[in-house]
């Protein structure tokens, strides 16, 4: 296979995360959302509110995280934030499923978009930050848009958001903030227990 | 309201292009993508396959590009490439459009991505020539993938796709000689008239 074989091949492979359903609904309720829309809304995201990022970010390295930070999906699925069982075999699934998916691509760009998702999952650079917290605050948008109807589904408290959601503020305290009225809002509401 | 607030009512806005349905399908059949998984999809093709640009590009403003292209047809709706009619007052809806949803946001940005928006519709700057060529070749990979199955559904000929690819190598003269090896192959396979 020639490099360009391995990209369009890698391209292909990875139209499969538009059939990975997450959790959280639209924000008109009408139907959960997939793994490529929630990662176009993170790139946009990355982008329009880059300036609230607390220390200075390279917005096209956060922008390539976001959009490719749940292909290992594929293989390993969509582990709901609140399955304590799912989550007790999380990473096991995700590093195989990390190995074969960036293995498709030319070695260059095989370390490149691994060292990002690895970058991603260790959470220690301030992009690495910023994109954990959109992955976190984008669901809360939604959540709160569609009138907590996930989490209404699902029966989540507001103590399992707020420990979920522990090292959001690492991001972004501004974005944090505003995360953590919605919170309020709809604890308040009744929409989380 | 603040900027913040007008920057999120942007992002929350631009939910809805989940819902606006293309004619192209998965690569594997099944259904329909929507603008959101599409724009996805360019974005990913933007940084992966850069260095493919007759010119050299800034990734950065090509995906940010990418990412908002659509978002008009969350007034315009999505024209289909081959609807004559549709195409006659796609460019007017499209503006109205464009002033609406952009206007949503603070200022600066309102004018900094109404001008790519306006950068993308000129196809003049390689970024943008780069940006509309990935928005024909995603398509045509798709159509292959999934065995032409929208080409069939639409009766496409074999002259329509290449009259609306005409300006396609302006972007990527690979891309174009590995998308005219796909047109090729399906019309003789009997998927394009």
């Amino acid at each position: 296979m020639t490099d360009f074989e391995k990209q369009i091949s890698f391209i292909l492979e990875l139209d499969k995360i538009k059939k990975i359903t997450r959790q959280t609904y639209l924000s008109d309720g009408s139907r959960k959302e997939n793994d490529a829309e929630h990662s176009w809304h993170l790139a946009l995201m990355a982008f329009v509110l880059a300036d609230y990022a607390n220390e200075p970010i390279d917005v096209l390295k956060t922008m390539k995280m976001v959009l490719l930070h749940d292909v290992i999906e594929i293989d390993a699925g969509d582990t709901y934030a609140y399955d304590t069982e799912g989550n007790k075999t999380k990473r096991e699934r995700e590093l195989k499923a990390a190995d074969r998916i960036f293995g498709l691509l030319p070695e260059k760009q095989k370390a490149e978009y691994r060292a990002l998702w690895d970058e991603f999952e260790a959470m220690e650079t301030a992009e690495a930050k910023f994109a954990n917290m959109l992955d976190k605050v984008q669901p809360l948008l939604l959540n709160d848009a569609s009138g907590g109807k996930s989490w209404e589904e699902h029966g989540v408290k507001k103590a399992q958001v707020l420990a979920r959601n522990e090292r959001t503020h690492e991001g972004s305290e501004t974005l944090w903030s505003y995360a953590q009225s919605l919170i309020e809002k709809n604890a308040q509401k009744g929409k989380l227990q």
